[in-house]
């Protein structure tokens, strides 16, 4: 039998593995500040005391305030797009709405397990043009373009014709981003709701509803090809 | 010929009719502080200066900046609740389609016309449960449910069987609320532009195009009847 490694009298010891980082603590205790407090009413100083450091040592992971809110963004957009090729690998050929609908379910996993409902701080205006957050910019606007593309491939051609992919993307990704206002009322996003946002972001496109349920099952099973790490489902 | 009443060497001089009620200026000023700083950051003071009045003239109007805040939100909603009954007694009967259109419509106009994007300061967890923005959530939930009413009365039977009217509602709402988002982007909503949201809203519940067309020539039939004030369409 192996001995319990955790001793008496050393109540707060945390196996190493389970512990965080200190910049990831640094994150997490900065987007807890943000949504809670807002954005501009939170210093770098009480980050740190909230992380149990001192304001130094947080300098030492981010050069200020922009650049944690700049990673927390970029964590609420980064693990939906770097799948974007591999969804429209994996896909069967010419299924576009499959693939729609399997980046709208995944990316509402991205927001809906996103830390502290981070994916609230966008459309603040505190997310300047400042080149801190160019990147993330960058990789929203991959995210809108590929929802562009996909619902325009998605949908029925009187509406493509009569449609603009970068305005159907930001209809489509905004449509989606419903996740981080229900987290926000303290309601839970359940696979079975992600499933009906999904599907509702397809009839955005005018697809068809055989369509629509065809490719609701293919994404189902594909969707264990992108499981990440603490995901529930 | 009558004389002209201003004169030189007053050049701070604004007839009355045009002058905005101090009131008014408090709410004006208040809106672009929160919308640009975050509401947190904006202190009362700051709003007096802005305006040019003493912070005790500004709490003649107001008991606080969350009273501040809880009235500009109600803008963003208070314009449309008060047209529902109005759009639901002028459309033809059991045209729900166009209904919802036509609210849809409205709706974007309201949110277009907010001074200083307003409405994007929803979804802040600043605006809390508090007594204070009581009225404006009660406001808000009454356009939740005309959109989950009208939108299951417009769904295809078998989207209507499977669906929730608040949770339709909430995604209707949210799809329209896109507008913010083009506005914090810094491009201009256009009726054309307007109409092409509001028909992706009635798609959102599987309303066929034909109906969608209908719908959109009825509205904007319509749409004259709820001119309102400095409206640009």
């Amino acid at each position: 039998m192996t001995p319990r490694r955790s001793l008496p009298g050393r109540p707060r010891h945390i196996p190493a593995t389970s512990a965080k980082a200190p910049r990831d603590q640094v994150l997490d205790a900065a987007a807890e500040l943000f949504v809670t407090r807002g954005f501009a009413a939170t210093s770098t100083r009480e980050i740190a005391e909230r992380v149990g450091i001192r304001q130094a040592s947080l300098y030492y992971h981010f050069a200020g305030k922009d650049e944690i809110l700049a990673e927390l963004l970029q964590r609420s957009v980064r693990p939906t797009v770097d799948k974007i090729a591999k969804i429209e690998a994996l896909v069967p050929p010419q299924t576009h709405a499959t693939a729609l609908y399997l980046l709208a379910l995944i990316d509402i996993r991205t927001l809906t397990e996103a830390p502290h409902n981070v994916g609230i701080l966008y459309g603040q205006s505190d997310v300047t043009n400042s080149e801190v957050y160019a990147e993330f910019h960058r990789a929203r606007q991959e995210l809108v373009d590929a929802y562009g593309r996909l619902g325009l491939k998605s949908a029925s051609p009187d509406i493509a014709a009569d449609t603009d992919a970068r305005e159907l993307g930001e209809m489509l990704m905004h449509s989606i981003e419903v996740v981080t206002e229900i987290r926000n009322g303290g309601k839970t996003v359940t696979p079975q709701r992600a499933n009906r946002i999904a599907a509702t972001a397809l009839r955005m496109c005018d697809v068809p509803q055989e369509t629509i349920a065809t490719a609701a099952s293919t994404a189902a099973g594909l969707l264990a090809e992108f499981h990440h790490v603490g995901s529930t489902w």
